[in-house]
C-alpha cells in the first residue's frame, strides 16, 4: 500500500473511531449504500439521484426531543432555551453531535468530529450557568461547526492532503478563540477538497462529500462539508472561507444561506496555509472567513456578536458595528434600491438561472419599500475573474505540488489537468496585477452610480446569479467569475435560496439560440445542451440568487438579504412565482 | 549647462512667473537673504537661526483685512463668514494666495502656485452663492494646499525629480476631486524632497524648503512644503502623504498638528508614482494621505466632511463615520485611558524628549476624565522599523535610480550614500515579510490589553515621542521608527505641539549616562552629545507629542488629540508645566 493510501486508511480509522457505535446507522438505512472512500472519488456515475435529508428523522437514532432540538429552532430561540435553563447545553450538544454523526454516514461531511470535547465543554457551561445564573457569553451553548482549514489545537487541518494528516495544530485560529469566548461549542470540523482549490469536496483522506439533496449533484466546495452537515441539520451554523466562492457555492448547492463578508469583518488568521507561500492572501487575493446557515436571521444574529469584537481577536480585522454602515449611503431614504445584474459579461446564464433572477426581480418590484433597476453589465466586470485567477496563482503552485508528490497521492478528478508547476511571478509583475485591480475597482465604482457623472450611489444592493448554471453533477462545476469577482473587489456577497428546479424549467426540446461567447461560455453550455447533459438531473435541486453590496457594507448586505428573503418567502406562501418551493 | 540644470532653471522660471510682481518682497525684507536654489541644497551651514514667521505681518504686502483673514479664523469660523456672505471666497482666496506667495519667498515652500485658477474658482463660487444663497458644499470657499505628489490635471507632479518636470498630469487624484466637490479651493501645490524619500524637503527643481521658525533647523519631510506654508498661515489646511512619518515629522518641525489616518479614510490614489513599481503600496507598505493644520479642530472639521464620503471617491477607501468607531472600545466608560509609551525599544529618547513626554503625562494625570497608565515597550515594537524599511524597498530602487540618472541630477545631501540599486526581492520573500508583519501585528495587539490574558482593551490611546530627538539641523534627521512603525501597523497617529525648547532643557554640561544601544541609538546621541552638536541650536524650536490609537480608530484619535491638546493649552495658560510655550 503506497504512502498516501496508508495515511488515508489510518485517517479513516481515526475518523470512524470518533463516531460512537450507538450513533451508527444500519447499512440498510442508507439508501443505495455508500461507495467506499476511494470509489466515492472516482466512481461518480454510480450515484443515484437520492435525497437523504429525511433519514435523520426516520432512522430512529434521534429521540423526539433531539429531533425537536435540531430542527425546530433558530439560533436566537435555541439560545433562549439554553440560557433560561429549559434546555441544557449538554442535551443540545448531544443532539447535534449525534445528528452530525448521522449526516457524516450519509454524506462523508466530517473530518474531525470533536464530540467528546464538545460534550465536556457543554457540561462545563451548564455548571457555570447553574452556579452563576449567567451565560458565559451571548453564544453560550450554541453548537457550531467549522471548516477543516481553521486551526484548532491538537487537531489536524489537512487541506484535504494526506501529506498534512497527523500533524495536529499547536494553536487555535483567532475565529476559534473568538467563537469559544462567546460560548459557542465547536462540535466538528468539516470536509474540504484536495488542495482546497476545487468546487467539489473530495479528497483521499475522507473521500467525497455527497450532496444530501441529490447524490448525483455536487455539494460544491470548498466548504462542502459544512453545507452537507447544515443541510442535514447537524449544526446550527458553520464557518468557511471564500476566495473564489467557497462560502457561497456550497449553500447554492444545498439550498442554504451563505455570507461572504468584506475583509476584516471576521478573523481569517490561523488557517492551515501549507501549500502556499506565506501571507499569500496579503499580497495576492485575500480569502475571507464567513458563515453558512439555515436562515438569514441566524447569520445576522451571529455576525452581530462577532463583528463588533473581531478587531480584538484578529490582527486582520477592523472595528465594526452591526448596524447601518454609512449614513451617506442610506440618507434616510425610504426605499431599498436593488439593481439587477444579469451576467458577468463572460458567461451567459443558462435559461433557468436567467429565469429565476427575473422572478426575484419581479417579486421585488411588487415588494413595498423596494425599487428595482436594471444594471448594465460593467465592461470592467468581465476582466475580474481572469485577474482573480492570476492573483490566486502568484506562487506558481510549486509548494502545493510538493505536498501532493510527497505522499504520491493522485489528483482528484476535477483537478486533473488543472494544476501543475508554473514559475512564481516577479514582484514587478505582482505590482502590475494589483495596479490592474485598482483600475477595475475604480471602474466598478460606476456600477453603483449607474454610470452617472457624479459619485452619488444610486443603488444599495445588486441581485446576480451565484453561478451561470444550476447545481451541476459532480466534477462539472466550471466558471467561478460570478463569485470570485466579488472577492477581487472585496464586495460582501451572500446567497439566498429561491426555489427548487421544476419540470417546466427543463425547457425540454428547446436549446439556447444566443451565440456562444467564448471558452468559458462554451463550457457552460455543456451543462444545458441536450446532447451534453440530461437536464432532468437538475429536477428538485435548489435555485438561488446572489446579493451584493459595496465594499465593507456588510450590514447593508445582511439587511438586503433579509428583505429579499422575506419577499421570496412571502411570495412562496402566496404561491405565485415560486409555487413549488 | 547639463540636462538637470536646464530643466531646474526652466522650472524656477515657471515658478517665478506664477508669483505676481505686486506680491513680491523687497530683498531687504528677507533677513539675511536667501541662498540661491542650488546653494540652498548644499550650503546649509550658511543659514542663521532666524524666525521669519512675523514677516508676513510686517512686510506691508498684506492689508489689515488680509492679515485678519489669514490669521484670526479657524476653518469653521472662516467658512461661516464666507457662507453668510460677510466675506467673499475671492477676497479670502486672494489673501491666502498672497500670503502663500510671501511664504514661498521666505522658505521656498511651493512647487505649483495655482493662484489664477484658485481666484477664478473663487469667483465662480461667489456667483453661485450670490445667485442661489447656497454654498456648493460644506467647504465652499476654503483655501487649501496639497503636496506636490497628488495629481492635478495639467499640473506637474515631480516627486522632486527633474526627470518628471514638464510632464503635466492628465487626471485629478481622487482626494482632489473630493475636496473640490466639497467646495474647497486648492491654491497651490507644495514642495517635497528629491525622490520624496527623505526627511528634508530639498530638491533641484525648487531648492530647499526652509523652516520658518528657524532657518538652521530642518523643516522636515516629505510634506515639508506644506508645513512651511501652514506655519506662515499661507493656507487653512494642507494634505500630505505618510509612509515613514511624512505628515507627522513636518508638523513636529514647525509646531503644527498632523494626522496620519488609517488606510482607507482618505483617498490616496492618483499620486505621482513614477520611480516605483506599480501598486507598490498594495503589496509592500501602503502610504496614506492625511491633513496638516494649525489646530486639532481644523483637522476634525475637515475630516468630518471627508471621511464619510471617501468611499464614494477613492477605490482605496472604506465606509467611515466621523464619530465613535466602536461601542466596545469605549463602552460608555467615563474616562479616557492614556498609555505612556516612552520608547520604540531601539533608540533612547534624548533628555528633552523624555522630559516633554513626562510633562504631558503629568498634565494628563491632573486632567479630569483622563487616566494615565505606563505601557511597557512591547518587544515586537523594536522589530517594526526594520520591517517597514524592508517593505519600502521591495523593488530594489532601480526605477528611481533610472529617473535620477536620466537627467544626471546629483543626490541631495541626505540621500548621498543612502540610495542605490539593489535586487528586487522575490514574491516568496515578499510573502515572508508580510507574514512577519502579521506576527508583529498580532503581538502588538497585547499592548492595548497591557499584556492581560484576555482580549479586552485597557487603554484608548497612547502618547509617544514623534522622534527620539528635537527638531534637528538640516540633513541630520535620522531614525524614523517612532513614526514608520505605526504605518506598518496601520495605527492612526497624530502630532500635537506641546511647547518650545527652553534654556533649561539644554542641560548644558550634562551628558546622557545610559549606555548606547546600537547603531541607530548611536546616531541619535550625536544630536545631543556636546562634542557633536551645539545644543543651543534647539532653543525655541517646537517640542511635540505623538498620539496613537488602535487600527481604524481614527475618530478616537481625533478625540484623544483634542483632549490632550486642551489639557496642554490649559496648563500653558495656567503657566505651570509649559510656562514658556
Amino acid at each position: 500500500m503506497s504512502d498516501y493510501q496508508s495515511i488515508a486508511a489510518r485517517k479513516q480509522q481515526h475518523l470512524d473511531s470518533l463516531i460512537p457505535p450507538e450513533w451508527r446507522l444500519d447499512a440498510s438505512q442508507i439508501p443505495a449504500g455508500m461507495l467506499s472512500r476511494a470509489d466515492s472519488i472516482t466512481q461518480t456515475s454510480s450515484y443515484e439521484s437520492i435525497n437523504v435529508t429525511a433519514i435523520p428523522r426516520t432512522c430512529g437514532l434521534l429521540t423526539p426531543p433531539e429531533l425537536h432540538i435540531t430542527e425546530d429552532y433558530n439560533i436566537r430561540a435555541l439560545l433562549a432555551e439554553i440560557h433560561s435553563q429549559r434546555l441544557t447545553a449538554e442535551e443540545v450538544t448531544r443532539a447535534f453531535c449525534k445528528r452530525a454523526a448521522i449526516a457524516h454516514q450519509l454524506t462523508r461531511c466530517l473530518t474531525e468530529p470533536l464530540f467528546t470535547q464538545a460534550l465536556d465543554r457543554a457540561r462545563t457551561l451548564d455548571t457555570h450557568l447553574q452556579s452563576t445564573s449567567r451565560p458565559i457569553g451571548p453564544l453560550h451553548g450554541l453548537p457550531i461547526s467549522i471548516k477543516d482549514t481553521f486551526h484548532i489545537t491538537n487537531v489536524d487541518a489537512t487541506n484535504g492532503l494526506t501529506a498534512l494528516a497527523f500533524h495536529p495544530a499547536t494553536r487555535d485560529a483567532a475565529l476559534v478563540t473568538l467563537l469559544q469566548s462567546l460560548g459557542a461549542i465547536i462540535i466538528t470540523k468539516t470536509n474540504v477538497p484536495q488542495t482546497v482549490g476545487t468546487l467539489d469536496t473530495c479528497n483521499h483522506l475522507v473521500g467525497r462529500t455527497l450532496n444530501p439533496l441529490n447524490r448525483r449533484l455536487t455539494v460544491g466546495g470548498s466548504t462542502g462539508g459544512e453545507a452537507a452537515l447544515l443541510a442535514l441539520c447537524g449544526s446550527m451554523i458553520g464557518f468557511g472561507t471564500d476566495i473564489g466562492g467557497s462560502v457561497r457555492i456550497p449553500p447554492m448547492c444545498t439550498g442554504l444561506y451563505g455570507f461572504k463578508p468584506s475583509q476584516g469583518r471576521l478573523p481569517y488568521g490561523g488557517q492551515q496555509d501549507a501549500g502556499h507561500i506565506p501571507a499569500k492572501g496579503r499580497i495576492g487575493l485575500q480569502p475571507v472567513a464567513g458563515p453558512l446557515a439555515r436562515s438569514v436571521e441566524d447569520i445576522g444574529f451571529v455576525m452581530g456578536e462577532i463583528v463588533p469584537r473581531a478587531e480584538l481577536f484578529g490582527e486582520d480585522c477592523i472595528p465594526g458595528t452591526w448596524g447601518p454602515t454609512s449614513p451617506l449611503s442610506n440618507p434616510s431614504k425610504p426605499k431599498l434600491r436593488v439593481g439587477v445584474l444579469r451576467s458577468d459579461g463572460i458567461v451567459e446564464p443558462l435559461p433557468p438561472i436567467a429565469k429565476v433572477l427575473d422572478e426575484v426581480a419581479r417579486i421585488l418590484r411588487r415588494t413595498p419599500g423596494v425599487e428595482v433597476v436594471e444594471v448594465p453589465v460593467p465592461p470592467a466586470l468581465s476582466k475580474c475573474q481572469g485577474l482573480a485567477n492570476k492573483l490566486m496563482g502568484i506562487d506558481g503552485g510549486g509548494l502545493m505540488m510538493d505536498l501532493l508528490e510527497k505522499t504520491g497521492e493522485p489528483l482528484t478528478p476535477w483537478l486533473k489537468g488543472r494544476i501543475g508547476r508554473r514559475k512564481e511571478i516577479t514582484v514587478s509583475e505582482l505590482g502590475q496585477l494589483q495596479m490592474q485591480r485598482a483600475q477595475l475597482e475604480r471602474a466598478m465604482m460606476r456600477m453603483w452610480t449607474l454610470n452617472a457623472a457624479d459619485e452619488t450611489r444610486r443603488i444599495d444592493a445588486i441581485i446576480h446569479p451565484v453561478a451561470p448554471h444550476p447545481v451541476p453533477e459532480m466534477d462539472r462545476y466550471n466558471a467561478i467569475g460570478y463569485t470570485s469577482s466579488w472577492v477581487l473587489l472585496d464586495y460582501p456577497a451572500g446567497v439566498v435560496p429561491v426555489r427548487t428546479f421544476r419540470e417546466d424549467d427543463l425547457e425540454l426540446g428547446r436549446e439556447m439560440t444566443i451565440p456562444v461567447g467564448g471558452r468559458w461560455d462554451e463550457a457552460n453550455r455543456k451543462l444545458w445542451t441536450e446532447t451534453t447533459v440530461d437536464r432532468r438531473v437538475y429536477l428538485d435541486s435548489p435555485l438561488s440568487v446572489q446579493v451584493i453590496t459595496p465594499k465593507q457594507h456588510d450590514y447593508d448586505l445582511y439587511r438586503a438579504m433579509q428583505i429579499i428573503d422575506q419577499a421570496i418567502r412571502s411570495e412562496s406562501t402566496k404561491g405565485t412565482e415560486t409555487a413549488k418551493l
